[in-house]
């Protein structure tokens, strides 16, 4: 069966094009109609590459591959970074395909598939139920910026006696805050100016800290367990490293293209682990939606319209710095 | 009870000098009469401090603090590189003295006591029990060197299925080849000649590879799940992320001064982390020696009389990377 259907790609110009793409359905393959989409920073690297833009989509399925059986048309499903699977390697098999060097990965590989779009076809495996509890504008943006901090909370043992750091409030630090809050951890908010202080304190964090990249810490700073830096700027490992427990873990969640310093005397008698970490596994996608739904946590969006017009709008606003804090494009926006 | 002992410390000259130290054994402490001592790297960081020095200690106990009842007189023990636990601290109450603010750490805060020395008055927290399996010889070498690389090993999601990388063959990377292999992990070694390939592959290796720091991979090498740098260059991360899997752990083991630079953008595309670690926590120390004792593994050592002479033939071997692979003093040499 071949469908085609309308997406909207970045441009070498900075312009959204409006395009269309055609594909046959394989035999694990759904066509879902797209109804949103979260906006990530990452959609700004690639905006000039002319790929269809978007791993934050939310819709409905519409048609089936011949061999699909685990969803139905009409199921409301999200759609993010990853295409599809593999079957031979560690990473596909353990539900961590984000890391797999076969897939079809955004920006990389396919093109002309993203949720900047009416519609998208993915692999079955990929796609993930949208729980009832949850509305389709607030499930968007946890299909990155939600999965990616949930990631760091499941994997890298946060536990919910400890001191977590969030520095940063934007798309990723503020979700950060409200799911930390939601599993009993002491949040420690860092930002560069005391304007987020209500914001920061309402969606749940126990402390507020003014800290500057590279400063010193805040005074009477009580060292934290995990540090996630959701910011855009420099890492400043040196600067991060006295804020700390021993046994501390610092994940830098933002692509930063600079490469940073790293003293590697205070990470050895501390025994401070930095980890990379990028989106998350299928489970921790499931889980995250389902953490959300049950516990009522939303993101807190501006909306757009899923058109030409309404995205130039969106990347703006974003690259004015004037989110609060994740963008979401709507195609029947009224 | 007032105990004086000899101990040798280094100087500013760079020379070794003998010594006398005088304790009152409190109440949890224990007198240890030291026999054997291995010699690590850190020793010549610590050189001209004038420090006794030494931490990898064994010895056997000749007197007890009023309130020990976990050791008797007559017990063979190692002690290393912590001298005393606190109560208060989330470190020392999980076993991780050695991140502890307050302790009295080998270098720092306790500057007369060490295993360059015929005694040492300790904490008995901080003395471990040998098996009678593995001679005092070979245990030495296994309270630091051995303990760094088995923490690594214990702690960090280490599996019999991985391919586990060793960088670098001397005192912590020989006893890691022999640990890994023990452990059905498979053993991928990284050295930067020939020289000591049969040695490697003697040990356990399944691999060896002549690989120079900062180069490109070697031709058909296969990427290594966990990658431990025992050896004594600059870290080049750029360099080590093409030899890591996705979700590979890099461990830089051995003291560098001066900061990596650390490339962000594979670190968190390829979900790479970098742990710092520092010795091993007490219950690792206790499995270490259990572990070699029970599978037969032995550090390969070179051995040198505990005298002022003696010390000085060792440090100077070391220096001049002649150590073949741990050096151990004995007090009573024949």
């Amino acid at each position: 069966m071949s469908i085609t259907y309308d997406v909207f790609r970045g441009s070498p110009e900075g312009r959204i094009v409006a395009d269309k793409t055609t594909r046959t359905l394989e035999d694990h393959e759904v066509f879902i109609e797209t109804t949103h989409s979260g906006i990530c920073g990452s959609d700004e690297h690639y905006f000039k590459a002319g790929n269809v833009l978007g791993h934050e989509g939310i819709g409905i399925i519409k048609a089936l591959g011949p061999g699909v059986k685990s969803v139905k048309v009409g199921d409301r499903v999200g759609f993010g970074y990853t295409h599809s699977i593999c079957t031979t390697c560690e990473e596909c098999t353990t539900g961590y395909e984000q890391y797999c060097a076969n897939q079809k990965m955004y920006g990389f590989h396919d093109r002309d598939n993203g949720s900047f779009s009416y519609g998208a076809v993915w692999d079955v495996n990929c796609v993930f139920l949208i729980p009832d509890g949850i509305d389709s504008v607030h499930a968007a943006p946890l299909m990155c910026a939600g999965a990616s901090v949930w990631e760091i909370f499941m994997q890298y043992g946060v536990r919910p006696t400890d001191r977590v750091g969030i520095m940063g409030i934007g798309g990723l630090g503020h979700i950060a805050i409200k799911l930390a809050a939601a599993m009993g951890c002491s949040v420690v908010v860092l930002s560069s100016s005391e304007d987020k202080r209500q914001e920061a304190m309402d969606y749940g964090a126990s402390e507020f800290h003014v800290y500057r990249s590279g400063g010193p810490p805040p005074e009477g700073f009580k060292q934290v367990k995990h540090l996630l830096l959701c910011g855009s700027g420099d890492v400043e490992f040196a600067a991060l490293m006295p804020l700390m427990t021993p046994r501390g873990s610092i994940y830098p969640l933002t692509v930063t293209i600079k490469p940073a310093t790293l003293p590697l005397v205070p990470l050895f008698l501390r025994g401070i682990r930095v980890q990379g970490s990028l989106l998350a596994s299928r489970q921790n996608i499931r889980s995250v939606l389902q953490f959300a739904a049950r516990k009522n946590i939303t993101p807190t969006t501006m909306t757009f319209p899923m058109t030409v017009e309404g995205i130039e709008d969106a990347m703006q606003t974003l690259r004015d710095g004037k989110m609060r804090y994740r963008g979401v494009l709507v195609r029947d926006m009224q």
